[in-house]
C-alpha cells in the first residue's frame, strides 16, 4: 500500500494527497464549502444476550481483553490522553500486541504523549503501521523524519469525532483508561487515585468502536456515577494496579506567566478585548491553560469584577484560576473539555455548574452546530503565523512535527479568535510570509496580539473600526513581521523534502496540508 | 396496504403476523433466542455550516418548525410522555398537520394517554395512519374496536430505544417538549415551570431522527444545564406559552394504599423478600408508583433499617419515599426513569446522587447489557397471570386494549421478578387458565403474591426451597386459580373477533403476541 498518492492542491493552494494509506480523502474546499452526504456510521447491533445478566464484565488482565476483543492483524486500536503524559496503557496495549506477533495496527489515539516513545520499537518493527494523532516530542519527530511506514493523519478533538460519526475511521478495539469504573463499564473520570476530571476524548470510541475495553485500578460496585462513559457501550472491563501516574496527569502551565514580554501581551489582549467591547455582562470566552493564556484569564476576570459583570460561561481546559472565577461567582458555568489540575478535578466533582463536555457538544463540526461557534472571545497560541494570517500549530519552523492540533482547530470558530504571540522566539520570528503547515485560513484569525503591538484582519472591519477609537498599538500584520526581522533577521525556510510524511485535516475531515520530511543536516 | 399479513405461530403459541403496516417483522423465538445482524441505524451526517454561527435555532412556531422540518404525507412523527396528562404538543402537532392536510403519518410517541383523546378525528379522517405507543384510555379502546386504519404496534420503552436505535422505525421528525431549553436545543427537565425532571424517553429520537425539533416554554441563554438533550442534535427551536400543565404532569398514585387486602400482599411481598434473603446490605430494587409498589418500599425502607443496611440503588420512577429514603441515607442512588411528583424533581435537580437514565441505559435490550438485569428485586403490576405465568399488562379480561408496556417488559430481566397482584378484581380473577395478551412469558416472572398466598415459578427451585424453611403462605399458582374461582366463579373467555388490531413486541423487535378486535355488546 502507497503512503499516499494523486497529490491534487487544494482551496488554500497546498499539495495535497486524494490518496491517503490506500483511501480517498476530500482536499480542502474551503471553510463550510464540503457537504458532507450520505449517513452516519451504525455499529454493529450488540444484543444483551451475550453479556452476562449480572452486568460483571470484568476480564482477568489486559491480553486476555484483547484476546476476547479479537485482536489482529491491520485493526484499529484506540486510546486516550486523559492522563496525558501519565498514561500507563497504551504502551501496555502495543507492548502485549507487539508480543502476540500482530502487525500493521494503526493506533488512533486522541493524542500522543512523550511517554509513548516506548513504542517507537513497534512503529520500526512493523506492529504499528502508523499513528492517527498528535505526536509530540520524539514520535513527532520520528514522523517528521519519514520512518512511520505509514502516513500520519492529524485531526483536531473536533475531527477525531466526525471522522468515527462518519464512518471515516472505523475502530476496531477502543481502550478506554477510567480512573474509576463498575463492573458494567460505566466509567468516569472524577473519583479514584488517578481522578483527571472527564472522559470526553473516548466518547466517540465508546459509542462507534466494534470492541470497548475499560481499564481502571478502581473499581466500584454498580453503579458508578456519574458515567461519563455509559457501560452499555462497553465490552470487557481489567482491573489494573495503576492507570495512570497521577503526578503526571496534572499538566500544562498552570503558573501566570513571570515573563515580561509575556505579562505586556497578556495585557494588551487584555485590554484589547476591552476596548472594543468583546467583553460584556454574560460574556463567553476560551483560554488555555499556558502560562500568557492565565495571566489573560486573570485580566478578564478584573474586568467583570469591576464592572460587576458576570461572564456566563469559560469554556476551558480547567484549572484552579477558572474555578476561582466560578466559585467567586464572576462567572456562571465553566463548560470544561479536560481538566489541567486538582482543583479542576475538585470542582467538577463538586459544582454542577462545572460542566464536562466532550467533543462531540463542543467540537464536532458534523453536527446540528456546536458550542465553540458561540463562544464570544477565544484567545489561542500558535507556532507561526503569516500575512495572510494563516497559523500553524503543529509544526515549526525547522519543519518538525511536535504538536497535535487538539482543540484549536475547532475553537477558531468562535466570534473573536485572538492569537497572542511572542514577536518571535529564540530569535525566530513567529509571523512570516507563509507558514510551514497551514492549520488555519487565514480568515479564522481576527487578532494577533504581540509584545509589539496588534495586527487585526482586515477581513475584521469592525474591529479595526472600534480599534481606531483607543489608543491602542495597532499594526498591520505586515508591520509587525518586518519588525521581527529587523531584529532576528529574515528567517530560513526549513529544509524539507518533497516526501509528504503526513497530513493534517480540516474539521470537516478534507485535507488542508502537508507535512514533509524534514532533511537532517 | 394491508394492515398484516403472513401470519404464524411464535414460540409461546401464539399467532402474529410476519408483516405489519407492509414491512417485515420477526415472529418471538423464546428469550434471548433472537440474534439481531446488521448495523445500526445511521441517521443523515449533518454540517454545522448549515446552522446558525451564533447557536440560535428559535423559529417563531411550531407549524413553522414542522413545515421547515419537512413535514408531508407518510412521515413518522414522535413525541414524548414527560407531561403525562398534561402534554400540551402532541395534539397541537396533528392540529397543525391536519390543518395543512397532510395524510397518513405514523404517531410514535413513547406513551400517549387520555389528554390525546384529542386526536381520534385525526385517526378518523386519515392525518394519522396508526398509532405506535402505548394507548391508553379512549385511544386503546378506538384500536381495540378495530377503527385505526394501520396496525397498532407497543413496545416497551426498552423496545422504542432498540426499534429506532436498530432502524426499524425511522423517525421524521422529532418534537420534544422540554421545561427548559437554550436556543441551541439543549434541554432538561429538571428546571421551568413545567419541570417534569428528566426527558429520557426523547433520547433516541434526538439521536436517531432525521429532524429534531424541541419546544419549550422555559427559553433560557446558553447552555440549558444539564444538558439532558444535547442541542447538537437539535434542529429547531420553538417558545410557547405553555408547554405542559404542571398539575397534570405529576402523576401516578402517589399515597400508600389504604386497602386492607393491597396492605396485606405488600406485606407479604417483602416478608417474601426478607426471609428469602432477597434483601441484603448492597441489594438494589425497583418498585413502581402504585399504592402497594409504594407500601412496600416502605417496608423495604423498614428492615434496611432494622439491619443497618443500606441498599445500593433504587431503580425508580420516583417520587417523595424513595427520596425520602435516599436522604436518610437508606439507599446510595437512585436509577430514575420519569419523576412522579416534585419531591423527584427537587430531589433531582439538587442531588448528583438522583440519577436521571434514560431506556438506553435502562431497558435496550441491543445493548451491551443494560442494568436492568442487575437489579435484584423487581415488583411490577399485571391485569392477569396464567397458570403457566404468563403475563399481560396490556389488555383488560374483556379483551380492550387499555394500558401500554412501559417499561414493564425490560425490567423483568431483573434477577427475581415479582407480581404482587390481587386474586380478583371487580369479582374477576386475575389468575387465570390463559392470560388474553401474552406480554411476557412465564420464564420471567418468578413470584405471585396475592393476598390468599403466594405462588413461585417452579422454575425458580431455589426460592422454593428458601420459602420452605419460613411459615409463609405458598401454594401453587393452581391453587390460587381455584381459590379465585371459588369465590368469583369461572371467568368468561373476552368476546373476539378474530381480527387483529395490534401486536405486542418483545423487547427484541420480535412479535410476542397479537391483541383483537373487541365484538362490542
Amino acid at each position: 500500500m502507497k503512503k499516499y498518492d494523486k497529490l491534487v492542491k487544494n482551496a488554500v493552494g497546498r499539495m495535497v494527497p486524494a490518496i491517503i494509506n490506500g483511501e480517498k480523502h476530500v482536499p480542502f474546499m474551503g471553510v463550510g464549502k464540503y457537504k458532507p452526504t450520505g449517513n452516519k456510521y451504525g455499529p454493529p447491533i450488540a444484543s444483551c444476550s451475550d453479556y452476562p445478566d449480572d452486568g460483571n464484565k470484568v476480564i482477568d488482565s489486559l491480553r486476555e481483553a484483547l484476546i476476547k476483543a479479537g485482536i489482529k492483524d491491520g485493526m484499529t486500536l484506540s486510546t486516550h490522553h486523559h492522563f496525558r503524559n501519565g498514561d500507563l496503557i497504551a504502551n501496555q496495549v502495543f507492548d502485549i500486541a507487539a508480543d502476540m506477533g500482530v502487525k500493521n495496527l494503526r493506533w488512533f489515539p486522541s493524542a500522543s504523549f512523550p511517554c509513548h516513545e516506548h513504542i517507537i520499537p513497534y512503529l520500526e518493527d512493523g506492529t504499528i503501521n502508523r499513528i492517527e494523532g498528535s505526536m509530540n516530542g520524539a514520535l513527532g519527530k520520528f514522523c517528521s523524519l519519514g520512518k512511520m511506514d505509514g502516513l500520519g493523519v492529524l485531526r483536531s478533538h473536533g475531527g477525531r469525532y466526525q471522522a468515527v460519526q462518519d464512518g471515516e475511521v472505523k475502530i476496531d478495539i477502543a481502550i478506554i483508561a477510567a480512573p474509576t469504573a463498575d463492573p458494567f463499564g460505566n466509567a468516569n473520570g472524577v473519583n479514584g487515585p488517578a481522578a483527571c476530571g472527564l472522559l470526553g476524548f473516548a466518547l466517540a470510541d465508546s459509542q462507534y468502536a466494534d470492541k470497548v475495553i475499560v481499564v481502571t485500578d478502581n473499581l466500584v460496585p454498580f453503579p458508578a456515577i456519574p458515567w461519563q462513559i455509559h457501560g452499555n457501550y462497553v465490552d470487557y472491563v481489567v482491573k489494573v494496579d495503576k492507570v495512570g501516574i497521577p503526578e503526571k496527569i496534572i499538566s500544562g502551565t498552570t503558573q501566570i506567566t513571570k515573563s515580561p514580554d509575556r505579562l505586556l501581551i497578556a495585557e494588551l489582549t487584555a485590554q484589547f478585548c476591552e476596548q472594543t467591547g468583546l467583553i460584556y455582562d454574560g460574556f463567553s470566552y476560551q483560554a488555555g491553560a499556558g502560562g500568557t493564556a492565565l495571566s489573560i484569564g486573570n485580566y478578564f476576570g478584573d474586568i467583570l469584577r469591576k464592572n460587576n459583570w458576570k461572564a456566563r460561561f469559560i469554556r476551558a481546559g480547567s484549572n484552579k484560576y477558572p474555578v476561582e472565577m466560578l466559585e467567586e461567582g464572576l462567572v456562571e458555568y465553566i463548560l470544561d473539555g479536560q481538566t489541567f489540575d486538582l482543583e479542576g478535578v475538585r470542582s467538577m466533582r463538586e459544582n454542577p455548574n462545572h460542566v464536562w463536555t466532550s467533543p462531540f457538544t463542543s467540537y464536532n463540526y458534523h453536527g446540528k452546530g456546536n458550542f465553540a461557534s458561540m463562544v464570544d472571545v477565544v484567545v489561542l497560541g500558535a507556532t507561526e503565523v503569516d500575512i495572510n494570517f494563516n497559523a500553524n500549530v503543529v509544526t515549526h519552523s525547522d519543519g518538525y512535527l511536535l504538536h497535535g492540533i487538539g482543540g484549536w482547530q475547532n475553537t477558531l470558530f468562535g466570534k473573536t479568535t485572538i492569537l497572542p504571540v511572542p514577536l518571535f522566539r529564540d530569535r525566530i520570528p513567529v509571523i512570516r510570509d507563509e507558514v510551514t503547515t497551514i492549520c488555519a485560513p487565514g480568515e479564522m484569525i481576527d487578532v494577533i496580539v504581540t509584545e509589539r503591538g496588534i495586527a487585526i484582519n482586515p477581513l475584521r472591519q469592525d474591529l479595526i473600526a472600534k480599534a481606531k477609537e483607543t489608543n491602542l498599538p495597532i499594526k498591520t500584520i505586515e508591520q509587525l513581521k518586518q519588525e521581527a526581522e529587523e531584529i532576528c533577521g529574515v528567517p530560513d525556510k526549513p529544509k524539507l523534502s518533497d516526501e509528504i510524511v503526513a497530513v493534517i485535516k480540516w474539521v470537516d475531515g478534507t485535507v488542508i496540508d502537508s507535512v514533509y520530511r524534514v532533511i537532517e543536516d
